[in-house]
């Protein structure tokens, strides 16, 4: 199977072979100013691409899943809504199959990202889990009883929505008190920017020229830390407090035996970056709850979750084979 | 079929005939200091005076389903933890069946309350459900996929202990932040008897001492809203606002197509409790959600919910059927 992640500024497509390896991978830039048809148009030249770099091996994929950013109908292969692609009510699965001999369907990245760190990745053998990427947006995917849970309305798992400070700052949604406002890289990014404007001193700036990079990408985290920048252990502390609020609430919720915790800054600083949200999180668990039972895991495909996840998809509904294989965590 | 909805101040036993109506119904003081086999003694009392009640009626009670407040161990039949009662790992299903000649299963109190308004309440016809009862504490229900959803450990729907407040004031559990300790009874109880002793007008000593009363009930809270007390209007907005924030954080986690409110508070003020409610969680909903999609509507089963749904777990678990029969809202 094929599985392409599609983001806002790059897509990832891979190749998972049936024993659950990844055979081949191919990335490109995503260009938005393309428009739909143009971003379909790059989609299907970079399957085509990786299907050709993978040869005779080519005849066994039976199918392809794009994880594609925003709210989708899964059933009906339609982009209802992707804001970051400024796509509405966008008919992906239907316009890519004309370019490509192939039955395509399409899911929600997050979720092909949660259902790639099931099946492949940091939480195998789990039975519930939340997986919630931390990126310039925060985002998540929610299996329950070994399946993908799409919600009434294909829009469940907008965890970065869930309220944790009522008068904190605005969020992209526009409103005030969502964990994205708060703990995504765009919110720390923001809250050093407003600091050093104030004349807080800290080295990221000139991290940031050395490197030639005008964002604060996860990069410029691990070094800003890496170089005890007080300002960034900071910033990193209070995204990590309101994480584990975060986390705890997830857990209180929905009761999951596994939270895998992915996206850039946790690829980049793992342990060091997870540790503290895991014991602010445990402070605010029910007394009954342990960490002995909840999982709560850094993820493992970096950034070919939502390439694999939706090679899994496509399988699973394709193939109308079982999602989650046995397996140890 | 039979269901107890067993309480830290009283329990309330409820016969349900095959066609989902209340039958008969008996109510009694719980006392914990009775201990869990007093208590238990009690229980099967209960219902064997309500069978007594039934008579030949009674021939068609196949089992008993009991609420407990508290975690729950729903396959073995154990009370695992219910601080209400001070009990821990108390084998009450097979303790209660030595009294009676029928099968008895348990469940949570609140979850059998999710699902009494799913089946014959406010939540009828819905697909996924989340029933949030707001009264001394606040807890939560899921039913998902039209089922009762438990979590990994039986935990699931800890609603009162999502975080909406990082440092807002301590909840009964410990800790600070959560929706409990900012928007039950119990917490507006403590907000308004603050802002009394710290010299703030207000009419409602004088409602609690008329009315013989030494707690702030929902019909003391009715009545100084009635007689348009400000410190119990603002009290009850701030609850509102914050409720409003808990039920955007429910939709944009678990995307429900219907959220069911309950709880003595609601019982007794309906819509005009509600209706701030439903403006501030649509306000926080992302984009794409709206409240045509999305039912935030009053529970209709009031103090009989947790009964009657106890009743139709214990006819799931016992006999096999379907949980929720097709209806209309």
């Amino acid at each position: 199977m094929i599985g392409l992640d599609l983001g806002g500024t790059s897509m990832m497509a891979i190749a998972l072979s049936h024993q659950g390896r990844m055979i081949a991978a191919r990335r490109r830039s995503t260009r938005p100013s393309l428009g739909p048809d143009g971003v379909t148009e790059r989609v299907a030249k970079t399957i085509q691409r990786l299907l050709k770099d993978l040869g005779k091996t080519a005849r066994f994929v039976l199918g392809i899943g794009i994880g594609a950013p925003g709210v989708v109908d899964h059933r009906k292969g339609i982009v209802t809504y992707a804001p970051n692609l400024g796509w509405r009510d966008y008919p992906l699965a239907k316009n890519l199959q004309s370019y490509l001999d192939l039955p395509v369907i399409i899911d929600n990245d997050v979720n092909g990202g949660a259902v790639g760190e099931y099946v492949l990745g940091a939480g195998r053998g789990s039975r519930n889990l939340v997986a919630l990427f931390i990126g310039t947006g925060i985002g998540g995917g929610i299996i329950l009883k070994k399946k993908l849970y799409h919600g009434s309305y294909g829009r469940a798992g907008e965890l970065g929505h869930i309220k944790i400070l009522p008068d904190g700052p605005i969020c992209g949604c526009g409103q005030r008190g969502c964990a994205e406002g708060l703990a995504s890289r765009t919110a720390m990014e923001r809250d050093i920017r407003q600091a050093i404007a104030s004349g807080r001193p800290s080295i990221i700036p000139s991290i940031m020229e050395q490197s030639g990079r005008d964002r604060m990408t996860s990069s410029v985290i691990q070094e800003a830390l890496h170089k005890k920048d007080v300002l960034m252990q900071e910033i990193i502390q209070q995204a990590q407090k309101n994480l584990g609020l975060l986390v705890a609430s997830i857990v209180n919720f929905i009761d999951p035996d596994c939270v895998v915790i992915g996206g850039g800054v946790t690829d980049r600083l793992g342990e060091s970056f997870l540790q503290p949200i895991r014991e602010i999180a445990t402070q605010h668990f029910l007394r009954q709850s342990s960490l002995e039972q909840i999982a709560i895991v850094p993820a493992q495909l970096a950034g070919h979750a939502g390439g694999i996840g939706s090679a899994i998809l496509a399988w699973q509904r394709l193939e109308k084979v079982q999602i989650g294989k046995p397996g140890r965590r």
